[in-house]
């Protein structure tokens, strides 16, 4: 049995890529073509979303993306009008080789012109996709062709270079893997991929606002708030990888609870063994990609974005300060002039997750803080998630909450 | 006379932990626990703050951290209500050796539930700290034990992970160092720690606002502003470290004169040598640590964020531009709607210091720029210190002001 | 011929300093000091500015600076009263070689004192700059000198340390370049210097606000905007550095397209090689220098901070959202208050750079997005500029749009 085989069904066995097989015939491509030798590699997996499939044509995989206007819930309770791809943001991953030759066939079906441009990946100049610059812009109901070679291999992105501030502002992005031709030089068991946002979606309001600069109401990991973001699983002793891409507005310092992790790439692709650095948080700048690996450690862990706003919801933002005031003769007042106002926070802000249970905020407007864990109120939001590892995973879906060992839990004492 | 007896000596005649040595009876065994081999180190130095007490029970270091209200100085002139440990913000600092089994008992003082996160210790699921995911929270009232080994060593940090937006904002955090269980690797003779902060004190009130996401009135060195954080001091060619850690809501890069230092460390713990790197400014991202060192210049020397509004106070921003405005029709209107305003800056905004010596402010409210050097008014606040190293220290005080070799200073030529 | 003459002549045929050499009597003492051993050197090209001259008197290399008031452009159409140096922002670039002595006399023409710190750079604390601290002020109409010997290479900076927060914010900065005194390791065929920073000019205003902390109207590169930022040029194949340094309010990170860099040194020097990382976009922090080094490939190739705020210009931010609204209806009510105002953006913002060729906006505030290419409107504004590499350059000025190869760029298929 050759390597690109056992690479194939351990991948198969392991599953991380089990909802990706078999999706189409263009899918059916990718397994055929990872039995020949070279290309045989472990897909990925988008949280929430899904691989780009493709069709293979005379030796040129050819990909099909369409800009377009697209309904998007961040977590129940709130949605948007936001732009994306394929009925998406952000657009499905796009996933190939080393040594491919690729065609990605764009369509805009949205109201002004767009372009794509390939973040991080060495091309002709005029497959660049800065409109003006490189090629003439996509208008509403064209279709345009990229083709080139992909002679690289590491964390790449996509998005429009056209009319940008806008159209980042209301979610056309996606992130573009490609995988090396003689196959990971360590084996990766789990390979998750994640882009980082940030939205102006003001309490009460249904569109993104693109003129905000600094100062969002939702941020978020694959365009979902926690607890809607799907956790990251493994299996104890797994290595696993996280590529995380940002094409927000802030340079986000991501943790990871319960692990020192390697620092291992970026959109200069994969970095030599010599320049990895040991961490539990890294800066992913603004149209950077940063991949980190780690052995996974039993346990539910926290990862999250640690600005501490931004593991918070619309609510937390812009809103007088609380604390210390008796809220009792002013509360009244206020609410005349707020819908859906809700006093709070005399001692603190947890009690808003409370009361968040049974009171009504701002139309499409979620708490500040949300989930609930095995132990209580997470009180998060935002651009947060719980990386689940266990000694025996049991399938691919949510294993549910960690069973602790005895005695490893904090206790009260008095 | 053995390694570890001549470390502890020559921390005692270094002084650096002089202030620390000798306080209590914890303390005490600190001392004798450095006799022991492999368990020797010399403790760091907490500019404004101190080193946690311990006590040893069956082997285990036990700890206790109060979380409760206090009264908080950022400078003369400038006090809060803030939320601390044990009577400060950042709480005191926590000072252990890799190999140790540690027990630490937090007792809840606020008016709401809270939880402590040991940010960057490798430890079980149910010891991190998350309220809700990894245990219950510590009601009011309560107090709740951690117990866990310590396999690593490095700069970490400690901070609630309960309404979280709120606790940080309102200064709960504090740093947690974990000495090598076999020695430093190279000898360090001086070792500060420092933690980073931001805060929404508005002009003329007394808490901070945690509602606030980008624009701070103060930032904070161990939660003083300049000038009264204390002076880092050294002898000429001493090693000097400084652990920084960063709990606020921007990502500083921090700035030391007169050196070239070495990144030697983070959050993931020291970094092998082939990593380290020569800067003199370093980005201490939210939620991460840096080691920086050095070989100690003579001269008195800048330390600080360099956003050039990180280094002022709250009078800084937010104000109507006044440069080339002339302010004399102006001046009454305004002083009728702000209360003490002081007409300024037409040329400038040095003039400011000058005036605030004389003229009032709004209440509980710093001047913009603060310090006196000995050539002037130094004209900076917040994150901004001042690294005194000398050929001959004499104790462990402010040295006072750099005696200039002749014909080193900047001078007048017409 | 000796090793330096060559690097001389090679210098003089490749042009990169061409408009630099010849200047002035103090760059013939350059080129003539060239041919020393040890001291030749390729000048570094300051885009959109200049090397400043010096001096040689006794053995130092004297240069002056006079810190003044200045009329700048940002670009047509776009001018504001700005603080600089010798009649520019930023100042001239200061280019010495490691081992010179220099002295630097400074004239203060402003209205308030100021003084300058060498960032970076290793020399006696009397000489480092910091008002009050390290030297007295220098006061209006005041000369001072300071001198110092050159121990190191690399890319550095300077700039007032003296009412910082307003001094920076109008405008005064500069680059400070010291050559290896053994020349390049490896040959770098065209060195470039950019320094980053940000501008608070309210639409309708002609003076910086230094109060503004976080949301800026106009982002640079060396003080222009796109289209009005030089393009930087190389012939395929060769050797490109760009120096970049950031006196901004905001961690920029630069993204260059079409190639992998290294990031190969910082204000902390060259780095070691084996420190050197492949990216595609590094964070230039506040106070941070970066060298990026690649090797030229054919087209023409967007360089930009990846905020995307940061390429737009004034008119991009705090407007209303538009975006899906039928604007007929309020377009004139807005228009009755906002002076200028162009109802725009139902279907995005493309649509604002057709307008502003056409319609006029408030006095003195450039259209958001500016810049006309080769297939239509570039859209892009701010820090955004344009490298431009060709297999056969034809001398040094600009060389037109890229001549893209048959097949080579994206095109509609429907």
């Amino acid at each position: 049995m050759n390597r690109a085989r056992r690479s194939l069904l351990s991948s198969l066995v392991a599953g991380a890529g089990a909802a990706v097989f078999g999706k189409s015939d263009a899918q059916a491509q990718t397994s055929s073509a990872s039995t020949r030798p070279g290309q045989g590699y472990r897909p990925v997996r988008t949280l929430n979303g899904t691989t780009l499939p493709f069709e293979k044509k005379d030796g040129v995989k050819e990909f099909r993306l369409v800009a377009e206007e697209i309904e998007h819930e961040f977590a129940p309770g709130t949605t948007a009008k936001c732009w994306g791809y394929n009925g998406s943001t952000p657009g499905p991953t796009i996933e190939a080789v080393e040594g491919d030759r690729i065609r990605i066939l764009v369509t805009n079906n949205l109201p002004e012109h767009t372009t794509i441009h390939w973040h991080g990946i060495l091309l002709p100049s005029g497959m660049d996709g800065v409109g003006g610059l490189n090629q003439p812009h996509i208008k509403p109901g064209e279709t345009f062709a990229y083709e080139f070679d992909l002679n690289q291999s590491g964390t790449y992105m996509y998005h429009p270079h056209a009319d940008e501030m806008v159209q980042l502002a209301v979610g056309m992005m996606g992130m573009f893997i490609i995988h090396p031709k003689d196959g990971e030089p360590q084996q990766i068991d789990r390979d998750y991929v994640i882009m980082l946002h940030n939205w102006a979606i003001h309490p009460g309001t249904y569109r993104p606002d693109p003129n905000v600069m600094t100062e969002f109401d939702l941020w978020t990991i694959n365009s979902k708030v926690f607890p809607a973001i799907e956790y990251p699983i493994a299996q104890a002793g797994e290595r696993v990888r996280i590529r995380i891409g940002n094409l927000s507005m802030w340079n986000h310092p991501m943790h990871l609870h319960g692990h020192t992790y390697w620092v291992t790439g970026s959109d200069g692709g994969r970095w030599p063994k010599s320049l990895w650095r040991p961490e539990t948080t890294e800066i992913v700048g603004v149209g950077q990609t940063r991949d980190i690996e780690f052995d996974a450690v039993p346990g539910d862990w926290a990862f999250h974005c640690h600005f501490s706003h931004h593991t918070m919801n619309a609510m937390g933002h812009d809103v007088p300060n609380p604390l210390g005031v008796d809220q009792n003769q002013v509360a009244m007042q206020i609410m005349s002039k707020i819908p859906g106002f809700m006093a709070m926070g005399e001692s603190g802000m947890a009690e808003h997750q409370e009361h968040s249970m049974h009171m009504m905020g701002p139309e499409n407007t979620l708490p500040m803080m949300m989930g609930n864990g095995p132990f209580g109120n997470l009180e998060m939001g935002g651009m947060f998630t719980v990386v689940k590892i266990r000694e025996n995973l049991d399938g691919e879906g949510d294993p549910g909450w960690y069973d602790n060992p005895p005695g490893t839990v904090a206790y009260k004492v008095s």
